[in-house]
């Protein structure tokens, strides 16, 4: 997969290329992700990227040739092109899933009060990746780089994304990890039991226990299935 | 606002810092950032922070003693201690409002399977920015600080504010700047017009149309009022 990010702020994004997942996905050819400086894309004297709005109003807004250029100069034929922005619909794992089955990206990152608007006629896809309010698109560009890279093949190991909080819409178990106690806490005693039944019933418990808590909105959208319901039944006596 | 930062990766954080509005937020002494490195808080020859997961299962899981140690050391009076994380609540404009309020946030940004759950013994409040998985915590902690720091007495222009996507449930009107036209693409006469009155309706109409078409289910959160029901069945003649 290809991924171009068009921003102003090119050097933000130097230590995520450069850390964990994303290196080593880089590193082995999984993913090709370049970074392009929006003003190289201006023709203006001072690379001017941004001016006042139409119809007055506070802030500037970014104008709509560099990007035209920018775009035009990198799309492809099977270029899906996303512009982040909270106006977009809210990104969520099914999206990731479904983006890092394409072979190419083109991230346009925002800023100030906005872009004019005539971009989005170039645009295939407006993502949000919440419902809160940023300074640009760069962070949210990472989040989309970050969550569609980590599913490549290859990427991660595949027994990974299978425990992940979220898959099936249930959160992950607690996990826990040496010394047995530190300061007075310690580590529930069927995880040093080594009854390996006992600790895969504990944790399918726990994983429904902690999904129920903390998040009941995925239990509506996935209810339990007759086998949870066993689980949540024998636990709880 | 002093806000501490635990990671694994303490340069992840390096541009972030000397950008846009959090450099100047910074500089305006509006906001300190302090970045610190996990492993400056294990005491293990080879500063580990991570060990397998009792209970077996793949990947790695993050120590609780680096984690206590370096909360007790950063912990004032009035702390909240956040942990972003899946499984945490997810953060909107509401709570990034909210956490504007505080004097001291300390972030923990996770990593590899997770964390140890004894830390969250320690965590006042769990969040997550979206229903995504990501590799790490140090994005999602970018977000907190950027939404929050946006928000800060002085740090941007008021009437800025006001006009946000998302602020009343209501997306922003699309805006224009210079040129009037470029490649076929023109901006709508009314902004031209220099008449303030049809520029404001046609900006209040625009918003509430892009709400309706994007999110509808801002509509349902906050449902028109009569006001705006009148601006609707007047531009829709």
């Amino acid at each position: 997969m290809i991924i171009d990010i068009i921003t102003i702020f090119p050097n933000f994004f130097n230590q995520f290329l450069e850390t964990s997942i994303i290196k080593r996905a880089r590193e082995n050819q999984k993913v090709e992700i370049n970074i392009h400086d929006l003003r190289e894309y201006s023709e203006s004297k001072h690379n001017q990227v941004d001016d006042t709005p139409y119809g007055g109003g506070v802030g500037m807004v970014m104008m709509f040739p560099p990007f035209y250029r920018a775009i035009k100069s990198l799309k492809k034929e099977n270029t899906k092109v996303i512009f982040l922005t909270p106006q977009g619909k809210v990104f969520n794992q099914n999206d990731a899933v479904l983006l890092s089955d394409f072979k190419h990206l083109i991230l346009l990152c925002g800023h100030y009060e906005g872009l004019d608007a005539r971009v989005l006629e170039l645009v295939d896809m407006e993502i949000s990746i919440g419902d809160y309010v940023l300074t640009g698109g760069e962070i949210p560009a990472m989040i989309v780089v970050d969550a569609v890279t980590r599913l490549l093949p290859g990427v991660i190991m595949e027994e990974s994304h299978q425990t992940d909080s979220l898959s099936n819409d249930r959160l992950k178990y607690p996990q826990y990890t040496k010394p047995e106690e530190f300061e007075g806490y310690k580590v529930p005693d069927v995880l040093l039991s080594g009854h390996h039944k006992n600790i895969d019933e504990y944790r399918k418990l726990m994983s429904l226990k902690t999904t129920i808590d903390k998040r009941p909105d995925l239990i509506e959208k996935t209810p339990l299935t007759k086998e949870e319901l066993k689980i949540l039944n024998k636990g709880i006596k």
